[in-house]
């Protein structure tokens, strides 16, 4: 289920080819896939990580790096969409507001290139990918590797931004069929 | 006390005169505020709100219209750095997550304009502009329309926004005087 649609739509959705791009997003590692559903195939474009872990870089700095970077991510692949998993609410308050803030900032950089933005919990994203929403990284990883045909596994923060990309992909096939079946009616 | 500093510096610090932009981030209700800060005195320049408090809107809107809006200000107004609040951490990590990412928008489009960013709490705000770390709203309010020779006191978003400004100028005429002091040495 998708709970957040936004932005004047690119995207009609009877296509049967769009590119997708996922992120993962974090204050240290921002997460990045791109992938391309054609024909009900899924082909695998590209993948890898924003890191910001330099403790010399203020907050701030921060922030504007995960900005940039994602919006040379979108610049570079041309997405039609892009898919990104909601922040997990860490027990810790200032690490929810760090998290906060690299999503704020990462989405900031989706919308001001006018790509519609989906958004899926990490538990929807493990239900579709994985098939159970308690799945562990490893298995993620592993389903992503399988479902794209690659030989090995991406990292961790690379594999959830395909999986949230995959997610999206899996939705936008459901619609299609919904659509066909109810113009057969 | 400044917490953060960042991106190239635009500012050469013995300046004497400099305009400041103060952010007070909120998801529904962004304040700002621009000051200029003229051989030791304040002059009130602007102040308003963004309000992105439209049912309608997706989370993702939100915070592309904070990014756009905050671009907007900067490009108008033009000041020479900017002041932010920190973020109130939250009781409800929900609410935590969705100030973190309005602040993660501001923030990106400030270090987008290549504004240097200070960092303020809300307690050094209040200290700094009333005196008091446990200043109440409509004390905030009232010092910020007696220093900046307002008729009447701005709104409460608006005044939080000129208060972070205020902070980050008297913060500015201190490091003049400790340059001043440490040159007659």
């Amino acid at each position: 289920m998708v709970l957040q649609w936004s932005t004047p739509a690119r995207v009609t959705l009877d296509t049967n080819r769009m590119r997708i791009v996922g992120i993962d997003p974090g204050l240290r590692i921002t997460g990045f896939g791109v992938i391309e559903f054609d024909q009900q195939r899924l082909k695998y474009i590209a993948s890898g990580v924003i890191k910001t872990s330099n403790d010399k870089e203020s907050n701030s700095e921060r922030l504007g790096t995960i900005f940039n970077s994602v919006t040379e991510v979108i610049t570079t692949y041309q997405p039609d969409i892009s898919s990104i998993e909601q922040v997990f609410v860490n027990i810790n308050p200032q690490s929810t507001l760090a998290l906060g803030q690299a999503r704020g900032a990462a989405i900031a950089a989706l919308v001001c290139q006018k790509l519609p933005v989906y958004e899926f919990s990490a538990l929807q994203v493990k239900k579709n990918v994985v098939g159970s929403g308690h799945a562990k990284k490893e298995q993620v990883q592993e389903m992503v590797r399988r479902l794209l045909s690659l030989k090995s596994a991406p990292s961790k923060d690379a594999a959830d931004a395909l999986a949230v990309a995959i997610c999206a992909a899996h939705h936008h096939q459901m619609n299609l069929q919904i659509q066909k079946s109810s113009k057969l009616k």
